[in-house]
């Protein structure tokens, strides 16, 4: 079961744009933060650390929920639902991090924004399968 | 337990900006939608109409959580997370949807959008009780 992002939204993952990244809590309260994103093949991917509420989460429970809004029409946006297939806790995950930075914050040196995690915590990468798709 | 929305975090609520809305399919895969909310009192206010998946899963688990991401500066944000203490199905809601229809889209007859509705559906409001907020 695994759903294709059609081109009219994927252009929204193409952008820098903040997203919404949905798990849940153990005790079913969703868990909603921004983040960074990036789109790789059909892939959604979302990068943090091992540890973390978000990632002790994702590993109870995989089903994973992106929302993306134009921040100049909130009549285009998207709603990926999908499943993490893959934690990628590989030098591809520091990689990542740094690419987000740069497509973000214009920086690809990410611990240049947060030194103090610099060599203390284990980057993951969340490979996003998507399962179900809406949006204009 | 309850939570109070602190100031610096309630005016991203008093202006028009559209927040994710989150809640839990019957699978435990998050839903999040792109919706209209107002700040009342302590509470958030989010409008729907009775039936649909949304209604149908907040009646099953009242715990929703609410991000708003200020398209201005995607460090200004708030995730409340709390708990739907009511649902109010009177007239009020009818009212209420006027009113966000007013504030979002500088039109308070909210059936001048979505005439096929008119009449056709039973609007809600899910009084939210905040019981976690973060943000900056």
């Amino acid at each position: 079961m695994s759903a294709v992002i059609p081109d009219n939204l994927k252009n929204l993952l193409e952008r820098p744009l903040i997203v919404a990244f949905a798990t849940s809590n153990p005790d079913g309260q969703p868990q909603v933060t921004p983040v960074w994103a990036s789109l790789e093949g059909d892939q959604v991917w979302i990068n943090s650390a091992v540890g973390r509420r978000k990632d002790r989460n994702i590993r109870a429970n995989p089903k994973v929920t992106v929302l993306v809004i134009d921040p100049q029409n909130a009549f285009h946006w998207a709603e990926i639902r999908g499943e993490v297939v893959e934690f990628d806790e590989s030098d591809a995950a520091l990689a990542h991090i740094n690419k987000l930075s740069g497509m973000y914050a214009g920086n690809d040196d990410y611990y240049s924004f947060n030194p103090e995690g610099k060599g203390k915590e284990q980057r993951v990468i969340y490979k996003i399968q998507p399962t179900r798709v809406n949006g204009m």
